[in-house]
């Protein structure tokens, strides 16, 4: 069979390898990578009329992809995306995420990039996240996505989602919120020519002006429910790390955790109210040791960055009254008169310490601040 | 100087050292427990009055416990818990929490009981829980603290906690709230014929009647905040394990949980909103690794369990549509249509697969109850 374009163009090879094979076909994947696009391209349409013949492991792979070359043109999917002001990535060609080498031959064979500015799709390291959940999300959790969506965004993280409804919406809208900073990117399963789903067409058009919207099947593929599980895996792969906002019992946003995890990529989780079924998936994540619990944007950069070059600011779990001291010291300030003052030998026996400790005590407490002599007594600092 | 009771009597030897050193004092736990507690009362007593003639370390013990010799009869205090109907539990005696030999020279001198009942503080493994948390509460949390302590109460596990406002109070009135069940004890930080806080005072009472307060303080003992955090020490050294509901920044509860953790008990810790500031301690523990994340009175018990003892049941994460079948199988019912019914052929060139590997995946799924074929077609099963 002869196709109606040029094959030996591995730019076109690539393209139409993405509308032969399935998301996440890594047998095409192989034979992709081992022979070349074009090579493997043109293997497949020689041999597509004459599978019958061929040895039993090879024919399966001709039957397999053979069917989805009747009517191919990949240059009319090419011309749609143009039109819409997309490009096109292929493998190792400039631009083409560095990070999808972790995926092996699951890597995608292109990637549709609709974006009206040149976004980056091969982040520094640190400067990516993926933030996923629940379509079925509460006010709480798309809250979070958004407010944490925004200050990454302001500090130079891309967000990443995957442009469903709930959680991803609005992280994509926290992210479209910011002023300046990093752009956000919405990895569709279907093709960049759909909208989907129809709710957020107009968020995902705004997100094709700033950001881009990237898929691995051409314009025109319908976004089935395999498409989606496959497409969670460049979720995952694509960025530093998964961050689960809300994820209740069948949550897609585990499956991408797991794939993160599975590439080695950080994954956290925020937690919610025990009550509250969309936190469940999120909690399981967290106590299994699966995801690092995240409550806020500053923890999240962290969970992202490369050790050490980020870390959120410790919560202010400022130390009480006597947290800080050593005990003689705390026994002695804890047995003080609160608003009058006291003899040694009175704060000796309230502490239940001998005089000479009391002293010791009381004079490291003056160098610190906390209690002050007059004459023979001692009395407080107000802190 | 002579002391007016029988200081021959260990009871009454015990009980008058957990008037004379203060609680965690343990300085004065490594000489009465290698003297015994009437041996060393002697030797402390003989030396009351000439400790400047005694060289510099026993000067510094003597000087810092004989000032609470004077006018100490102990058989006061054993009055007055008698007739509050308390009774005194010392160490190694019958019914002593063999718990608290972890604490080593640490452990409490006596434990002053104010219980109707005759109920036990040597429980068996799996049986108590501290449940600690801020004062300082949410609605949520207390709600969350009250339901946690009233199903492991009627799963036969005490609920332990310190008496206070907010998390403690919670805890114990849903444990009281149980019927049947665990008895709930209030660990204070004063004597227990004072009912502190002034608020809490019905509810103390009511502990009293079905559970315990307890004390390593005489009656008359005031509470003062030395007191609470040596208090704490007992709290996570008395059970199996520690739950903080809620902590802020500054909550006792997050010292209770270090005492646990250095004690080697489990540390759990409730998630909340991270919006919440009383959930702030909680998930700085998760997220440092030094408490389990628990969501509901299950995970709860299956942390004060010994390993494999209980098992909290895993969360309803229900396997989507696709999550349970082979890589082949879900692409093949994903390609299938959702009403109508589609031959071999079509379904395989939807799905990116040879027609020998739709017929393979669609026996199995045949087999699973998931599709149905009538002639050359097949159809899903509605689920």
């Amino acid at each position: 069979m002869r196709l109606p374009f040029d094959i030996t163009d591995p730019v076109l090879a690539w393209a139409a390898w993405s509308r032969i094979a399935e998301p996440g076909d890594d047998r095409a994947g192989v034979v992709v990578r081992d022979l070349g696009p074009s090579t493997a391209l043109d293997w497949l349409s020689g041999n597509a009329g004459r599978a019958g013949s061929l040895p039993p492991a090879t024919r399966t792979m001709v039957e397999r992809w053979a069917p989805r070359l009747d009517g191919l043109d990949i240059r009319r999917e090419l011309e749609v995306l143009h039109r819409l002001g997309g490009h096109l990535l292929v493998p190792d060609a400039p631009g083409w995420p560095s990070a999808f080498a972790d995926l092996g031959t699951a890597a995608p064979m292109a990637l549709w990039v609709r974006s009206r500015e040149r976004v980056t799709l091969d982040f520094p390291a640190g400067g990516s996240i993926s933030i996923v959940g629940s379509r079925a999300s509460t006010r709480y959790g798309e809250t979070t996505a958004a407010e944490f969506a925004l200050t990454l965004a302001e500090d130079g993280v891309a967000v990443v989602s995957g442009g469903a409804y709930g959680i991803d919406a609005a992280a994509h809208r926290g992210a479209l919120a910011a002023r300046g900073g990093a752009p956000t990117l919405a990895l569709l399963a279907g093709g960049v020519d759909r909208l989907y789903p129809a709710g957020n067409e107009g968020l995902l058009h705004t997100i094709a002006q700033t950001g881009a919207l990237v898929a691995e099947s051409p314009p025109g593929s319908v976004p089935g429910r395999h498409r989606f599980l496959a497409r969670n895996r460049l979720i995952a792969a694509l960025t530093g790390g998964t961050l689960v906002v809300e994820a209740g019992a069948r949550s897609g946003a585990i499956s991408t955790a797991n794939h993160a995890a599975a590439l080695l990529r950080p994954v956290g989780a925020v937690p919610g109210p025990v009550t509250s079924a969309a936190s469940a998936g999120c909690h399981w994540l967290i106590r299994e040791g699966r995801a690092v619990c995240v409550t806020s944007a500053a923890e999240a950069r962290e969970l992202v960055s490369p050790v050490g070059d980020y870390l959120a600011p410790e919560p202010l779990v400022a130390p009480g009254l006597l947290d800080d001291l050593a005990p003689d010291q705390s026994r002695v300030l804890d047995a003080m008169p609160v608003r009058t003052s006291a003899e040694v030998e009175s704060i000796a026996r309230a502490a239940g310490l001998a005089p000479a400790e009391v002293r010791g005590a009381l004079g490291l407490l003056e160098l610190a601040g906390r209690v002050r002599r007059s004459g023979n007594r001692w009395g407080r600092v107000a802190s």
